[in-house]
């Protein structure tokens, strides 16, 4: 996968993916990434990529030529590759909201294109002809683009073939069984007068496996009951939620 | 405001808040950031700070002791802050999701402490006794907790006093309104063939105003209704937007 990253501040992402997991994945041929400063294709003297408004108000706009100029630049060195399989994503507050689901989509592109946008955004024809998708992390409103393209470039990376050593987790972690994960205990079993629960030191693994389940349902049921919705339950697990719901919790041990 | 971020990669922020407004506020008194490598506080000979799960399972987790003993050191240099001046906010896709209420709520605290998972997460004595709250970006999985802390500490940071230039900004955004933004558009007037909306030239503040709150509404109906059913709208509003359920778009003249 390549991965362009258009933004005016290339230094934020020097240590960003410097380590660890990333670092691995840039290093190997599994993803290549680079950063455009666009502001390099802002042909004018002091190399402006911002102006003013037309209808008036307070902030500055990111101009439309540097970006587009910056996008025929990667093209002419890289060919043009069409959606599905090149992602023009503009990041700002306004667009779809990022989840699991799109990250595998994205996952399966040969081109992510991120543009990272600062002051007040881009010039409106920026997302009308360039951007083959707006995207936001969330509802609230960060400085500049790059930290939500970081969030979006790692979720995606790590999914790529290769790039997490056991493929267990991926299976294993929330939001892909639909439920939130159970509690998980390493050493010491009592630390500073918390004890591990029993039963996970038992040795029993129809037990645990048990125990395990129930308590993820509990988190989910308290935390997340919009889960609870689209997961799959079956009667013991339809029970214990009945449990929950009359005030019952003698089958949990978790402060 | 004091923000302490415990992680096993500082190095990961060496270039994040280096730039632009995050660089200025923390150059200032406005905000103070200090990133704690846990690791430190690891006290074997590897600095070991994973250990395998109780019960089985295949990652590895992240031990209790070097997180209590980091936190106790902060205290011990900083003394302790309460909640809810003082925060304790474990980053996790288990977590309340992350939003600019939130951020506004953060923005009052005296100190935050962010901490930043890795492999399969914490040992739960952790989230049990550590921690004031669980926070997520979103329903995505990322390598670490660490961008994560970068967009909620930029979220929060650029609402303190003085961080922003511009104080009309910070109303005008997206989601501060509970609409959408308007388009907006920067000079040329006409840009490869693509001109900017007449109404935005004609100088009329009153047009002008009228077609972006229309045009607001229009794209918050296409791409966010949830937002329309907590936004509040007089009469005219209601006009348009019926006239967009019955797939009347004449009032509106963007792509």
């Amino acid at each position: 996968m390549n991965i362009f990253v258009l933004t005016l501040f290339p230094q934020m992402f020097s240590g960003v993916f410097g380590e660890s997991m990333m670092k691995r994945a840039f290093e190997s041929d599994v993803a290549n990434i680079e950063y455009v400063d666009f502001r390099q294709f802002a042909k004018d003297k002091h190399h402006t990529v911002d102006d003013t408004t037309f209808g008036g108000g307070a902030g500055m706009l990111l101009k439309p030529e540097p970006l587009f100029l910056a996008m025929d630049d990667i093209n002419r060195r890289h060919g043009t590759v069409e959606p599905p399989a090149g992602r023009v994503i503009m990041l700002s507050p306004q667009g779809r909201r990022f989840n699991q689901e799109i990250a595998r989509e994205y996952a399966e592109c040969e081109r992510l294109t991120f543009l990272c946008g600062h002051y007040e955004g881009f010039d409106d024809r920026v997302r009308q002809q360039l951007v083959t998708e707006e995207l936001s992390l969330g509802d609230f409103v960060m400085t500049g683009g790059e930290i939500a393209a970081m969030a979006v470039t790692d979720t995606v990376v790590r999914l790529l073939p290769g790039v997490l050593g056991n493929a267990v987790s991926l299976e294993d972690e929330s939001h892909a069984s639909g439920l939130l994960e159970y509690p998980q205990y390493t050493r010491p079993a009592s630390f500073r007068g918390m004890d591990v629960p029993p039963t996970l030191l038992s040795g029993n693994h129809q037990l645990i496996a048990k125990w395990r389940l129930r308590h993820a349902l509990y988190r989910t049921w308290r935390e997340r009951p919009d889960l609870l919705s689209t997961a799959m339950l079956d009667d013991e697990e339809r029970a214990w939620l009945a449990k929950f719901e009359r005030g019952d919790f003698s089958d949990i041990d978790i402060p």
